[in-house]
């Protein structure tokens, strides 16, 4: 497609944020992106995602947990086109979900990206390419993963709680569930997403954990608890935690016999972590004081990543994109425009100012 | 068998224990033991166990758990013969195994006796019947439930680590392991029990908890992780917990991806129920704050009760009474004689006076 070099835009991880991430801690450079050699290819990106958990990975690092490196792009969601190929299997003109976000060019090895992340083709006909970074993407196949393999969802039987409700895993996460005919409980923490998860998700009940009882939001897990009993007297089958902390020790109390908790982990999980480095505002993690409850009601808990279950990547798009089609699946995205604004991106997800899938136009969708 | 009534005696609990048991929480008390209706079949133990688990049912109870009836036997596992029946699949004659420890007689129903448990029969062909209450019984098909079904167990690859290594079921747990190849490491809290461990249940790696590093007993989870960083190189891949707590937590940071754990609990359990009802002398219990890295190493937690998997009763006995046979198991028995001195036998496994299964004989063993 191109002899000449190509310059790319990256944003480069300037500092590691203190506490909330700032506009500081971030650059805008311009790179040289080498040719690709035999087994390679070039993609343009078009769309990248932005999530929470990757505050995490801007953290110093534990020796458990891989840093971004300073000075790098970070790595995450984005889909792109395939503009030069020196591989068979991935052809100029075909269109990949990638894990290298934050930049307009990069060269893949096509089962094994630069960050040793798998890639996978995507269908532009199946829906718009957008659509592979959330509800057709490792959003929405995080959802259907954690709940029907990870979580064994029996259809028209459990009792389901979701955590981060109306997030984007979590708001999937609930709809899937109504979907497979079970009964289904939101947690959320404002007014505004309980009553889209009421009104548009169609949970059978929500509540603002922030709103509870006489408790604090720093201190509020009887009254999570209490919630759960309410709104769960049957008690709850299968978990799908987003959060960690108090919400599980709240879920874990109120499980049934065999229940199975699917750790899918969100917000109590960057505290600790980020914690570790710096000044951070969010609270210590807090592991549940409870477990000894899995000895006696024979809990399974189980933490799972999305990219180890791509054997039913076909199987989740096919069903997703039916009930896409059906209208049977809700969702939001916070839609921001060029690369330079994807620290700004970000940063939204931390003051409350995005709902849903946050997502950032890179490139145009025409192949070059 | 008998037309007379039958009296028969039995530990009662007269109080609640505050802390640690004595004497006083228990009375012995006779009792007539009605005719057995139709489908019903009259019991004689012989053999009674004694867990510290008792410990817990033992308190008030918290709504979640059970409690013992004040005033009325505890239940607890015990070996018996049938001496009358009007059950078909139950003949006089034969021998059980039954949840009614702590009294000479006992009318069963069948599958469900007079605690709700269920009843399975004993072959006297096997082993000695007192072996059904340890290492043929509960504490070995626990630890071979625990091992090989819940922790799907990978012959000749898994790296293991034990906790309560020299204790009932962690000793057998342990030597399972290494006859199915694998690399076993194990935590106890004596000298003694370590040397037991290297010597007779040959591990390959076995440590006191209690004397490493500058950590006090209280405070010492970052010096079970560095034993447990240098006893696992390579990572544990399953680590069958019988303690919770600390040493949970400390396992975690060290277990491989897709790493399995089993939830067998012991210790660090008891301790949060009781301390609900009294000034327990036990350290309240500590959830893991690291649990979030069950997220990125894709880990596997799971609690479970023997009573779940009687599917796999036959496949465990047939296996243990060959290990036995072959020598290749070894177990320590602590015996008591005499129904009246069950109490005495419970308190000594808070004492620390019993090393290995504690039981009673309590009748016997001759058809009457």
């Amino acid at each position: 497609m191109t002899d000449n070099i190509i310059v790319s835009r990256e944003i480069h991880l300037k500092q590691r944020p203190k506490g909330f991430p700032t506009e500081e801690n971030f650059e805008i450079v311009q790179v040289d992106i080498p040719e690709p050699k035999e087994g390679e290819f070039l993609v343009r990106n078009i769309w990248m995602s932005l999530d929470p958990h990757m505050r995490i990975y801007m953290a110093k690092g534990t020796g458990i947990m891989p840093a971004y490196q300073l000075n790098k792009p970070p790595s995450g969601g984005c889909v792109g086109q395939v503009i030069e190929s020196r591989n068979d299997k991935f052809k100029a003109g075909e269109y990949v979900l990638g894990n290298s976000g934050w930049r307009e060019y990069w060269v893949s090895k096509g089962n094994g990206d630069s960050n040793g992340q798998d890639i996978v083709k995507v269908d532009p006909k199946m829906a718009p390419i957008q659509y592979f970074l959330g509800i057709l993407g490792i959003t929405g196949f995080t959802a259907y993963v954690g709940l029907l393999k990870i979580g064994q969802l029996r259809e028209d039987v459990d009792t389901v709680f979701v955590s981060t409700a109306a997030g984007g895993v979590g708001s999937i996460a609930c709809q899937i569930a109504k979907i497979k005919g079970c009964y289904v409980v939101g947690s959320t923490g404002s007014k505004d997403k309980v009553e889209w998860l009421l009104n548009q998700a169609k949970v059978d009940y929500a509540f603002n954990y922030k709103k509870l009882g006489a408790g604090s939001e720093d201190n509020n897990n009887n009254s999570i608890s209490s919630e759960l009993k309410d709104a769960f007297p049957n008690g709850i089958d299968l978990y799908f935690d987003n959060v960690g902390g108090r919400h599980l020790e709240a879920a874990i109390v109120n499980m049934n016999t065999f229940g199975r908790i699917v750790l899918c982990g969100a917000t109590s999980q960057y505290s600790s972590i980020s914690v570790a480095d710096d000044n951070d505002k969010f609270p210590q993690y807090q592991g549940p004081s409870n477990l000894h409850l899995a000895i006696s009601n024979r809990l399974r808990l189980q933490g799972f990543l999305y990219s180890d279950h791509y054997d039913i990547l076909d199987e989740f798009q096919t069903s997703m994109s039916k009930w896409i089609k059906e209208d049977r699946i809700k969702w939001k995205e916070t839609l921001y425009e060029g690369l330079e604004n994807a620290p700004k991106a970000f940063i939204g997800l931390f003051k409350g100012e995005n709902f849903g899938r946050t997502l950032v136009k890179i490139g145009s969708d025409n192949a070059s």
